[in-house]
């Protein structure tokens, strides 16, 4: 499949775009605002990649080019740049395609971070509300540590919770989430599930900063 | 220690009692609004420990009583019953205890379970409003899967994540809990970050549901 990661050049996009195109067979595409620094990450990933054996062409588009032809699209965007990430690709993305959206919108205040739940119910639903009609929208990739996501020496061994209203959607986002070593995908229900989901995030952060040792966590559910 | 669980016929309470019992030498009183129901449960406790060839003695009385001489009060009792159950015990938990909240308020609609979050901000807030002035309130044991927890066949291997204002009281909690085997305590921080760890509860409902094989969960924060 061809994975767009608009946003592939910020840490979740890193991560993810690493993980894919070591991990697995799929055709990965770093989508930008800017083709330029699009460009200058997808090179900078080939080389990674290429210092480990693996000899990959990675794509470096604007949004809209790299949403197009993409059969998984992730806006791998902070929260704020989410709605207008997924109107810029509105024209062209395919309408069969899946869209992903990863984002969680966190305030912080003296004790600590907090989930901001937008109107919309959550930032998942932001997404579903923008995309073009027809396009089915996933929650998922919520809760991953960036910094370790992107660190190809370090394990995974945590899960990611998927939620959606189009069962086939989330299956393929299944399929392409458990084809990265040590990430495990679950379904946590339909779209309506995503507030309790992304509330995890600011937790983890909270939890790194009160617990000596513990840094760029995730979650796994045992 | 004098533990206090409030509620300790219930679920959670059950749970605790006989890992606390089992694992631990603190002396485990269980308190409920029956006292007749407070000792014929304390008693089935005593029957199944006795059987795995731990010999204790595990009083049973009514709320107020037990949380009397208790050095940790476990509200271990439905949100709906949290603010009563903590004002029952205003006349007679002593001034130096730590009374420890995990209840979590939930809602179900048609997309699975979603967390019911107070005005108070988290329901350990409302328990922490309803506390006699002095008493310091730790949340704790929100996402302890009650099944699990009380048969004590089964292996932990979870985290419970811990808030409050008071390093000390948190401190006390955190030794009772690292006294149960395979359970850790993480400290999430001030009361103020409880939201997002009650809000674990329906997450934790909604992936068992929509996942099979997977029941009872608990979490990890790795």
């Amino acid at each position: 499949m061809r994975i767009a990661l608009l946003g592939g050049t910020g840490d979740i996009g890193e991560g993810l775009a690493l993980r894919l195109a070591h991990d697995t067979s799929h055709e990965v595409v770093i989508g930008s605002r800017d083709q330029e620094k699009a460009e200058s990450n997808a090179e900078g990933y080939e080389t990674e990649l290429d210092s480990r054996g693996i000899d990959v062409t990675i794509e470096g588009l604007e949004n809209p080019e790299a949403a197009a032809d993409a059969d998984v699209v992730v806006a791998a965007v902070p929260a704020y740049h989410l709605v207008d990430t997924v109107e810029a690709v509105a024209d062209t993305i395919p309408a069969d395609a899946v869209l992903v959206s990863p984002a969680v919108g966190m305030k912080r205040d003296e004790a600590g971070f907090h989930y901001n739940r937008p109107g919309a119910g959550s930032v998942t639903a932001l997404a579903a509300d923008a995309a073009p009609d027809g396009v089915a929208v996933v929650g998922a990739f919520h809760n991953l540590p960036a910094g370790r996501l992107a660190n190809l020496d370090a394990d995974l061994g945590i899960d990611t919770l998927l939620v959606g209203d189009d069962d086939d959607a989330k299956s393929t986002v299944a399929d392409v989430t458990e084809g990265v070593e040590g990430l495990r995908a679950l379904d946590a229900g339909p779209l309506a599930n995503a507030a309790e989901i992304e509330g995890i995030t600011p937790l983890l952060i909270n939890v790194a900063q009160n617990n000596d040792g513990l840094h760029d966590l995730g979650v796994r559910f045992d």
